[in-house]
């Protein structure tokens, strides 16, 4: 058995099942053991943007690592944008990296660079393999350090010889260690202040966002009075249906500095204290006010539903019972008329089927759609954790991967969509589930607000480099040139029927919502 | 003046004439400086792969820096890979990449990253402006470096605050010294080498590969007995008409190996000694025979021109005139019948206009296309420095911006042209005079035969993920779907007659040739 084949014996030893990839000549030892080892799927990106947003989808969907495998430092820098992306919804991935031989890396042939330099940005962990022998035992490091609570970014180095010299000898997986609970006067601290806190909040993120995490939430907001809040952007957000329905900060500073100014306390869980996604000129960075008790209940890498249900404890409360949270809004109905950001919510809203997968890269267009989305049936909600656009197309080819039997429902701004639209073809090869609504304004819209917040000029140039249109863009042209059917609609009702028409068939759609 | 505008202003002090972009919040202050500052114009990339890839072509042909504007350590990343090829072409670049604000990147916000870590290993010079006062003469340091003969790649990163903080001071342009010469003694040990070597090779790269070099180099080697070659992989060669024409080292290791195998010195212009591209198992990696003696005439940051007349004088070679030295090959006729690798470089030979910039991305498909030119009228020919694939559309982009009296041509593998599609869009806002002929095999034809060369076991896996097809890619749909007009050919004469048609017509224009 060669070092590759060791390799891929020690992933799935691992439980990793899925690689997602675009290969090259150093790793063809790797590709050719796919043929060998059972267990492992892979499939292919044509960029590599694609393969690591997939893998970050994925991992956000099963919490568990799917694989990359990618070409050298060129072939991991092409996938750094959406790595950073991953890093920050801290999500497990195992990346392997081909690079040159052990011995011919020193002679600075055309392809090579310092792939470790190039990973570390980007990555927890990163390991050059330098033997055969050697592999599988990184391998198996590489995902115990993936899947360290709650996820991290590992990056396995793989010379070519490596993975074709003898002997590979596999790594039986490393257990790893379950998300410790944070210290109990931490807990017993927060639970006297809750107590006594005229007006506590509560900022949840990460894992405190899954379904029985924010139950607990919910049961000592009703307790102590605090409100609940979700980060601007988070991993991935159970709602709908009988869920906790939860209000989330504002991504403009001023607005979320007002939604938490009266809070006399900001309690943090799987995430840290809030700043402003941008400095701007004369505007504070820092969401909390000076005068607001911060304190944080669970690190990232600590166990949230743990925290939270120690909280519980400490405040007295009892009885802690799944359902009955929904929101109490009214879904909105089937919308009519023109399409703009009201409407578009409504046709999502009133359409969305149940165990949808939602996945949220709209900026400016879709600012209405978590809150007309409240108390449509249960799903899942993914959003841009590290404001490195592009990652929508890539996240909901990996979540669609990650569950088969659901509908991935893509909403997608323009200008983000263009950076890694590569992404339908790989939806249409795998057949995936997958209904993708470009938002079609023809601008980076969100550019041409900050540029005022920014305090900057009114400008020709901005105006012109902000501009999508000039020529326009033809998603449905696009689209079936990668072979996904698509559709352009330019009113409410046309886009709610392209939307259930979608949701009926198998297989990915496009629908180009003229805005 | 803020620093924004000082920046701009010694940009085009300092010669950079274009910007391309694709920029975010953290350089409005940048782009709305633009209506202040005359003689920068600016020119929008859908992602930041084709920013670099133009960037790059746009330096190969005017030996000048562009400047790009990158959105923070993502925005970056998504550039890197051309930033390799263009590293390795020596291309000057001068990155301008905004950050947060000094005063907010501790807070590590969603988009923090390590802005110089990420450029450092595609760079050759990094800064970051601390100050507005700093900011101006921080880019005049950027682009001396930049235009360190022959070319470097410059990134300055600056923080949001000191583009909108005042005062921005301007800086003049620094001079940057010539390319100094070989010392002397190098060149006389050459000349008695070559003198006496019964069969010398000179590989010649670089700045090597221009008019006048590659006259001095022509006569030398008449006068020597000495054969001349360019690397497999160069930033641009002047080529066709009366020009020397000029043979290069094949791409497999074991070709490249015969090539020169009875060499008994090897005398490198702008290069390194020739190494594989890959290891392979069993092959060697460096190519010269071990007998072989080595010497460098010239240094990539040494004058190649200067050095070869230098040799030719201590040589005696007097009289070398322009002229002259075209290739005795015929130009092939108009093709007829399908389309293979013979038939498109029959087409392309023999339709290839005047002054025509030929960017080859073209891998196997191409194989014949460099053969078949040589008697062509006067063209340039750029090829793929780095390895790193997706460089053809973006560097034909910005080689169209460097040279609008020209018509590029770039000659596209299908698997490369989807690494950055989206060059489309911007030929056709700018409306430049490219022709693409995108070389449909359905398949990453090149992997194929790597895979049985590295000695890897067929795979039914690796079959499955080189091919292209399932779905088939429709060229022509995602050219209309970003504004350029295409057409599909399926045969040689179409295929001619298309290439004809587009030279004829201004604008870009897309030809998907199936092979």
């Amino acid at each position: 058995m060669n070092g590759a084949e060791s390799l891929l014996r020690s992933l799935v030893d691992g439980g990793v099942e899925l690689c997602i990839t675009n290969p090259g000549t150093s790793e063809m030892h790797f590709v050719a053991a796919l043929d060998r080892v059972p267990g492992m799927r892979a499939v292919l990106g044509l960029q590599e943007n694609v393969v690591t947003g997939a893998a970050d989808g994925y991992g956000r969907m099963r919490d568990q690592p799917a694989s990359t495998l990618l070409h050298l430092g060129p072939g991991l820098a092409n996938g750094l944008a959406n790595l950073h992306n991953a890093r920050r919804a801290r999500t497990p991935i195992v990346n392997v990296i081909g690079d040159h031989a052990t011995t011919h890396r020193h002679l600075d042939a055309p392809l090579t660079s310092d792939v470790e330099a190039v990973a570390a940005p980007f990555s927890h962990w990163v390991r050059t393999s330098m033997s055969s022998r050697a592999v599988g035992r990184d391998a198996a490091e590489a995902i115990a350090a993936s899947r360290s609570h709650p996820g991290r970014i590992a990056s396995l180095i793989l010379p070519a010889d490596t993975s074709w010299n003898e002997p590979g000898v596999p790594a039986k997986a490393i257990a790893v260690p379950e998300a410790p609970m944070p210290p109990a006067e931490t807990i017993e601290r927060i639970a006297a202040r809750m107590a006594e806190g005229a007006s506590p909040v509560m900022l949840l993120s990460g894992r405190a966002l899954r379904e029985g995490a924010l139950e607990l939430a919910s049961a000592i907001a009703e307790a102590t009075g605090a409100r609940l809040l979700t980060n601007t952007f988070f991993s991935r957000l159970e709602r709908g249906g009988d869920r906790v329905a939860i209000d989330r900060l504002p991504y403009f500073t001023e607005q979320a500095v007002d939604k938490i100014a009266d809070a006399t306390d900001l309690v943090l869980v799987h995430t840290a204290a809030p700043v402003g996604f941008f400095a701007y000129p004369d505007k504070p960075s820092i969401i909390a006010d000076p005068k607001t008790c911060i304190s944080t209940l669970a690190e990232p890498e600590e166990d949230a539903e743990g925290a939270l249900r120690a909280l519980a404890d400490a405040l007295g409360i009892r009885g802690v019972k799944p359902g009955g949270h929904g929101s109490r809004a009214e879904l909105p109905g089937r919308p009519t008329g023109g399409l703009d950001p009201m409407t578009l919510a409504a046709a999502v809203a009133s359409t969305l089927p149940e165990q949808a997968i939602v996945v949220d890269e709209s900026t400016t267009g879709g600012l209405f759609l978590l809150g007309a989305t409240a108390s449509a049936p249960p799903h899942d909600w993914l959003s841009l954790t590290g404001g490195a656009i592009g990652m929508g197309m890539p996240v909901a080819t990996g979540a669609a991967l990650a569950c088969p039997d659901r509908r991935v429902l893509n909403v997608e701004s323009d200008g983000s969509a263009m950076y890694t639209i590569q992404s339908l073809w790989t939806q249409a090869r795998e057949a995936l589930d997958v209904t993708t609504v470009i938002l079609s304004n023809g601008s980076y819209a969100i550019l041409n607000m900050e540029l005022a917040r920014t305090g900057a000029a009114p400008s020709k140039e901005a105006e012109r480099l902000f501009d999508l249109g000039h020529p326009d863009l033809d998603f449905v042209a696009m689209a079936k040139g990668m072979g996904v059917p698509g559709v352009r609609v330019e009113d409410a009702e046309s886009l709610t029927r392209a939307l259930e028409a979608s949701y009926s068939v198998p297989g990915p759609q496009l629908i180009e919502a003229v805005l």
